[in-house]
């Protein structure tokens, strides 16, 4: 079993807790932190879209297209579906003179309340541009019309399937997933994700290793740190795009730049790079936990950058309010993760 | 730590798992199952409702006011606030001459989504009607009017503030509570309510034991011994009050009838009395998920009942689809869960 990460108290008791693991490891592979088992393998899900991203960038797609930074940040991004995320998943397909025909992540309302109850008052219905993927989707788009213009093929037919795992798109982000993490993912445990394309299980060691090497290109062939380094300076620059309003990834890198990257993933798991300090951190909520997953990212990130700021201390210490707005309880880190972080 | 008693599947691999305990005790407290820690307080939030309603039946106001089976199976209710469930609460404070305006539970969106987006399209807003406890607080308001009138005071300002632990209707529902679980609950750990008002953190055995004896009126005083089948009938005559479309208690109760009753509570928490068998349940899953506490319920509920039926194993074994509606994974129930519930 896994140790506490985060604890739910409502009045001064314990009312729910989370465990799970976590790894802090540098970009020789060396660990700085272990809580709980690194080694057993997880589904990292959304947390390593920027690792899905790099083949979008260093096979020239992204120059040839002339992606921005906004389409480059959407491309590693698990949005809300607002306004200016559907308008720039628009824009990189119609630099690729297609459609939202051209996606296949599925149809997804916003995340985003004020959004999501402004279309429906509306009479508008959602789309796959609004799919919280819909960036990563339409950077794989991008790769297949390079792909496409390669082979002399048409770019619409060359990308209809891009999904499925035998497909040359993916193909290519399998080959990246395997090269930053050191595990070759065709053999690790396979699912599907929210958004249909495959996902690995692998350990957060492996996962913690590749964000090390993406925060500083070591390891990685120079396409590949090239690559790393230009996602990573989109989404400094356009970090709305990588989540949205009020959004922990996206307030977090608005106020730490490119000290830290992080990004969540469903079920509980978040993966970042410390570039300057040359770590990556992988961590997973054993029950899938999302508000303990922020919670555990905060102290972390708060640990690492020594930082004492309302920001992280406010997602760590999260408040809970009840229907009237009355303060019901908080979170707080569990013992076992703060005594992992101390100094040593 | 607890055992795991739901793990969820993608694909053939374990992404997260729920640990939790579980109390299955009969009417004169012996215990039929124990699995992990059955005596730390845990917060049973709504799902001790039936429990929390006993007052406004045992002291004749539900009798004097003449609320019908639907009324007060709506004052055990979370329901989601369909239409159904918002009249019938209006109905409960128009019998009492009052209105929305008596209700201190705050305001919440229906969580029915048709519900709400028909609203939302209608232009329409929420109010203390739409809120899941509406029914308990109309309930609660009923009660302080029979209060009131036998105090020979105005009705509305009587209930002013009966949400606080100190009021005469609250003092009631906790003299209920104590009661029923055989615990003092005045010297229990407090918090507050989702909907203002207090909850007592309460072992899984003494809450087990309360719903054995609101099953069979054992060890109970004969005013609540027939509230509470009172109750149970009314719950098992319109069990679309108690929950709503689609959802777990209303469901299972239209299936099973007065074979069981069960009760759903906020950060993963499940009751359940089963009467011709003389038992009662009460379960805590650790991290207070909702999907785990209902797949581990369905397992307890088909175990006890002895069905093989689709509509529990629906729940236990809950197929996980992505936004393409692909199946990517799929609840089950834990070993340890399995195990404990294996004939002796």
């Amino acid at each position: 079993m896994n140790p506490i990460l985060v604890e739910v108290l409502r009045g001064n008791a314990v009312e729910s807790c989370h465990a799970g693991a976590l790894a802090i490891v540098d970009a020789s592979g060396a660990v700085h932190t272990a809580l709980g088992d690194i080694e057993r393998p997880i589904f990292p899900r959304s947390a390593v879209k920027l690792l899905q991203a790099l083949p979008l960038v260093a096979s020239g797609a992204a120059e040839a297209f002339g992606l921005n930074d906004a389409e480059l940040a959407l491309a590693c991004a698990s949005h809300s579906g607002e306004p200016e995320h559907v308008a720039t998943a628009a824009g990189v397909l119609a630099k690729l003179g297609l459609t939202a025909d051209a996606l296949e992540c599925g149809t997804q309302w916003p995340s985003r309340e004020p959004v999501l109850r402004g279309m429906l008052a509306r009479g508008e219905t959602a789309g796959p541009l609004h799919n919280n993927c819909s960036g990563k989707h339409s950077g794989f788009v991008c790769l297949a019309c390079l792909m496409a213009r390669n082979a002399g093929t048409d770019p619409a037919a060359f990308a209809r399937g891009y999904v499925a795992a035998e497909h040359p798109v993916m193909r290519e982000v399998s080959a990246a997933l395997s090269a930053a993490t050191g595990v070759d993912v065709e053999r690790a445990p396979r699912g599907t994700d929210g958004c249909s394309i495959p996902t690995f299980a692998l350990p957060l060691r492996s996962l913690a290793l590749a964000f090390a090497r993406a925060g500083t290109g070591h390891d990685l062939s120079d396409a590949n740190a090239r690559a790393a380094r230009r996602l990573r300076e989109a989404v400094a620059r356009a970090p709305f795009m990588v989540g949205g309003t009020d959004r922990f990834d996206t307030r977090v890198m608005q106020a730490f730049g490119e000290q830290l990257f992080c990004k969540i993933g469903a079920e509980g798991v978040y993966c970042a790079a410390l570039p300057a300090l040359g770590l990556g951190v992988a961590l997973k909520i054993d029950d899938g936990a999302a508000r303990a997953a922020e919670a555990a990212m905060a102290v972390v990130a708060a640990r690492l950058l020594q930082d004492r700021g309302d920001l992280l201390h406010g997602y760590s210490h999260a408040v809970l309010r009840n229907w009237r707005g009355i303060e019901v309880g908080a979170l707080r880190p569990g013992e076992a993760l703060t005594a992992a972080l101390r100094a040593p």
